[in-house]
């Protein structure tokens, strides 16, 4: 890449639980910067804002031509990503001197920081304390989460597409299930992620038409152990079986996680897993077969089965990310405004990270049924558009084609330093 | 479909574990019998062999047009399927009796089981039976497994999608680890299906070009607990995140499953399953952070991924079966004999019934490398074609679009029956 005379560089870092499509949103970050005369330099952060406080940032040019492209169909995190909370600027001072070090050394005018609401926080708290210390820095953050659970955007990048193949693993399985009901298996649980909303749990009920075969629990709804199997065994009557689809962040009334054992049953240890706690009370209570699954990792990151308007959205939300930054907007997320529901149309609009970062959006409740365990038409209208589109991943030898670049970091131009949380 | 005058009517049924691909052996079953003068018209057990026993018989020529090819990308058993095992001809006589006056009710003098293991050796007892009794029926089973371990064969029908579907998540997986390991999550288990052979846990290593960063857990080899641990922390150290595959069916040196705790350590009770136990070993020995899955049901289901391999032998062996049962061939199962490696070459010969029946086929010790943990370049030439193409289904609205038809019984022509077994 030709250095832009006068341009300032910019700095991406990715952040929290990788997705699908996360790569996606670097390539169109880097295509955007690319672009954009007034932007020099794309760095990215190794393992998140970790890599740039230990000024270790790659130097991303250096890549093997048609790296973007490849990246655009490649799940995980590339750069790596972080699970790490910044005090604010107020309680250490001396980290952010350390970040705006960097930044400084290495020409860096804009951050960009690629995650959920934690991420968000991290941008935020970034973006106040460049203002305190009058760091010349511009911070941006690109939304990302398959929770999708960010405030004021319609959807979150990467939900679209793990809520695609929850649903279409719901979809599966209730066919297999019911093939295996009539001399053995019965019910069929499926464990999704979603420690504080429901949103990929009530994916799975894309896969069904109405609820007569399906049960869907969400942390949203206390957990009762007496209501639940009630409502399966009437589904088990009267269909022949039953798929439930779990949140992991089902709890009790009294608030113990299911995947603990909850509060009121279980006196024995728990390895976690809402789903083989939930499959061990169908055998108790419900007297039936019962198969379990638990998706974890899978969900977020199969590439091969990504959702086009998930990966429509996630560039649109990276490219205007850069935009923003490019035209000095600082402690911005873009976000997306819903327009119609059918046919599905969307716009970025920017929300201020102050609105975004460490907020919650769970589920409303006109999109739970009444008896909590299924989504009401409403919530499939929302849904629905979202998981639309097939990107399938070029194949070799039958296996997706992912990109595994070695990354060059730069020559590091300051002290060592070693971060401590 | 035109009735053939004089020609005999074909019973098809599945039992066992559904696949991903049963329903196109299905599809090609029906269209080998349609082109076939001799044969007439073809029924479907409902339920397998229950269903012939119960005369719940599905007349299949009155599915809507076009059925046949929508089943084709359809998983799940489109007839439902069956965990029943017969008492020889020797034992109960009266049970093949009622089935034979089932199938001369309806003119049928074919019979195609479609099945592993257990169903050969339904379709074996039902052989044996038929002459016994001198009934006029050719029997003849369809191989389908996503084990792999049917005896005589190369491959098994449904075990190439399957271990398409392994391979992917694996190395999808993979990559979504590696971007976590540096501050968060280190390991990652994934628990897959095979109780008695490990051929769809090396399957994960379709995913990985050396052991570097994997390790894989065959029922083949007793699970020795720190053996395994500190074959994962060398790993870890030196890759930073390692990824697991276990089979379901792991056993300790005692016997033990995995999945029921081992005879070693955990006094607490087990909910089943062999990654969350797994999992807790590694927090506790390896003192690291470890996430986990279990596929079950979605692995072997997973029709978005089928291999076309997979599919092209599953029809080329419910065609062949067809063409030795019109032949008049009873006690066969038509299987895959490997030609060569690469390029992959096959055929279709016929195996006796009795040398497939009740036989299981483990990983060759030849195929798992030397420390137990992964598999060899023997056993990646042999794997490897067999997950190559793709053959997506058809979306609408971003969901696969599975067919589920309403099938139609026939008119019940002798006295009601109900199996008891």
């Amino acid at each position: 890449m030709p250095v832009k005379n006068g341009a300032i560089n910019v700095c991406y870092a990715q952040s929290g639980g990788v997705t699908a499509v996360i790569n996606a949103a670097a390539a169109a970050a880097e295509k955007a910067v690319r672009a954009d005369k007034r932007l020099g330099r794309f760095y990215a952060g190794q393992n998140g804002i970790l890599g740039v406080l230990q000024e270790e940032l790659i130097e991303t040019w250096r890549a093997p031509v048609g790296i973007w492209q490849k990246l655009r169909h490649t799940p995980g995190g590339t750069f790596g990503s972080c699970r790490i909370k910044l005090p604010p600027h107020t309680k250490d001072r001396a980290i952010y001197e350390r970040l705006f070090a960097v930044f400084r050394a290495h020409n860096i005018g804009v951050f960009l920081y690629n995650g959920g609401n934690d991420s968000a926080d991290t941008a935020l708290k970034i973006t106040r304390a460049a203002k305190a210390l009058c760091a010349p820095l511009t911070v941006t953050a690109i939304a990302k989460t398959i929770d999708n659970d960010l405030a004021m955007t319609d959807t979150c990048p990467g939900f679209g597409s793990a809520a695609k193949y929850i649903a279409t693993t719901v979809a599966e399985t209730t066919l297999d299930l019911a093939a295996m009901a009539a001399t053995s298996t019965k019910v069929f649980v499926l464990e999704v992620m979603g420690r504080h909303a429901g949103w990929l749990a009530a994916a799975g009920g894309l896969a069904a038409a109405d609820d007569s075969r399906h049960l869907i629990l969400f942390p949203e709804k206390p957990f009762i152990r007496a209501s639940f199997i009630n409502a399966l065994q009437k589904k088990v009557h009267n269909a022949g079986y039953a798929v439930v689809v779990v949140s992991e962040g089902v709890r009790d009334k009294r608030g113990a996680f299911l995947s603990a054992g909850g509060s009121d049953a279980f006196a024995h240890r728990q390895l976690g897993g809402a789903a083989p706690v939930l499959a061990e009370m169908i055998r108790l209570d419900a007297k039936v077969k019962c198969h379990w699954a638990v998706a974890d990792y899978a969900q977020r990151s199969a590439r091969h089965l990504a959702s086009t308007t998930d990966l429509l959205q996630t560039e649109a939300l990276a490219a205007a990310a850069v935009r923003y930054a490019a035209d000095g907007k600082s402690g911005i997320m873009p976000v997306l405004h819903r327009l119609s529901d059918t046919p599905y149309r969307w716009k970025v609009i920017p929300a201020p990270l102050a609105k975004v970062a460490n907020k919650e959006r769970a589920m409303p409740p006109s999109f739970i049924s009444k008896d909590g365990y299924f989504i009401t038409t409403k919530c499939r209208r929302y849904l629905a558009p979202l998981i639309k589109g097939e990107d399938y991943p070029p194949y070799v030898n039958g296996m997706p084609k992912y990109a595994t670049p070695q990354w060059q970091q730069t020559t590091k131009r300051l002290p060592p330093y070693q971060y401590q949380s």
